[in-house]
């Protein structure tokens, strides 16, 4: 059985604990958290902690930390045990402890209290050898199912696509929903369509799922719009008309 | 029972005619295609002609034409009859019939083959008075639910909401596709985190669900990101990157 101890009080370290603590392939050996409120729940069930100094042995420690304190908490974790960090963005080498390194990264938004379906979540594995990762293989195996093996330069590309799909669709939400409060519609009114245009893409590529004013260039209802929104959502369906059109002039 | 006939060949016009073709409550006596062969299947259902000429009497005649083609086929159609377009973006003037007019937008995104569940879909109804939008209520109620009454200007501000949350939106997944592809990483890996960030909306805000380094200021991972980019990725990405700063700034 795979000892683990995880390693920070946040959302991530949360949702990885609750699932290891109720996987029996897996032995969840300590949590540690700087703030130990964070875990006090956890007492009855595993070690707890709150000092780097008194980790207990593990095959594994899983980092779900900040990437800034991913090297000193890293440094503080001795002898030749696999360390993995859990972030996107951070490479392999912000790892500083002087044993073994890798990645267990989660490519999903996790929210405090909301349930989280492992099994849906993609697992981007990285090690700097081939028993190592099948270390992470077969601990991503016992919580989920979608497993990828992802070097470092493709998954801090894979952190810039994400902000793009996750972040900055967001940001589209936003702004339909300032323009409908400004004109008394109530935001509702767009969830369907919402909820349509991201599974639509389940089935059809974003090229093929283009529709609207700037795909089939409508300059009159784009100059409606335009005159419907203040300087800055001007600025952003200028900028994003134009890169639709672009794309369709490579096609 | 109300008398309808569906004016139009395309995707709108062709699941408004499945659906109400299938609906006890009205009676669908003609549907009009310029091209009679995308209803030709209709023939044997209910009437089909490619002429304004030879249309028959009905209480509601529904167009589903492009904006463009809305005064002139609206301007064929005589008598006193309720005519009504579908569009997010004309006004109820472009109609261009002597007799009563309105307005029956579907917001959603229709896609040729895929069913639609119509329960699902916001009908957003206009009419110049109470009598005639009563009249539209029923028709609405006898194949969807979610009705709203929305004047023309909200129309045209939902229908500018609706491009940034719909097709823009698909936009930021098609840069999220192109970084992937750029880099060997299947596209199909953020496919969960599309799923999360569309589900999330229906329960937060889209500034309580706002997430990343743009909220955070995390600007190590902002520059790690641009340097990954293309000029026009970049020109995107800081754009949006303020907008979500800004709106921060304005709590």
């Amino acid at each position: 059985m795979i000892k683990i101890a995880i390693i920070g009080g946040g959302n991530v370290a949360s949702h990885l604990t609750k699932t290891f603590h109720e996987t029996k392939e897996v032995s969840l050996v300590q949590v540690y958290a700087r703030n130990i409120a964070q875990i006090e729940h956890l007492k009855h069930h595993t070690s707890i902690t709150n000092s780097l100094e008194l980790l207990i042995d593990a095959d594994v420690y899983i980092l779900a930390v900040s990437d800034d304190a991913i090297p000193e908490v890293s440094s503080k974790i001795n002898g030749n045990h696999l360390v993995v960090h859990t972030s996107g963005s951070a490479s392999l080498e912000s790892l500083q402890n002087k044993g073994r390194k890798g990645v267990f990264y989660l490519l999903q938004s996790f929210s405090k209290g909301k349930t989280v379906n492992f099994n849906e979540i993609p697992f981007c594995l990285e090690a700097e050898n081939k028993k190592d990762l099948k270390l992470l293989e077969t601990l991503a195996k016992s919580i989920g199912s979608k497993i990828y093996h992802i070097d470092s330069k493709q998954r801090k590309s894979l952190h810039a696509a994400a902000v793009f799909v996750n972040n900055f669709t967001n940001h589209m939400y936003k702004i339909g929903a300032d323009i409908c409060k400004e004109h008394q519609v109530p935001f509702e009114v767009l969830q369907p369509l919402i909820q349509e245009t991201a599974l639509k893409i389940k089935e059809l590529t974003p090229e093929a799922a283009q529709t609207g004013p700037a795909k089939r260039n409508d300059q009159e209802t784009i100059q409606n719009h335009l005159k419907l929104l203040n300087k800055k959502q001007q600025e952003i369906y200028l900028l994003i008309t134009k890169s639709i059109q672009n794309n369709g002039e490579k096609l």
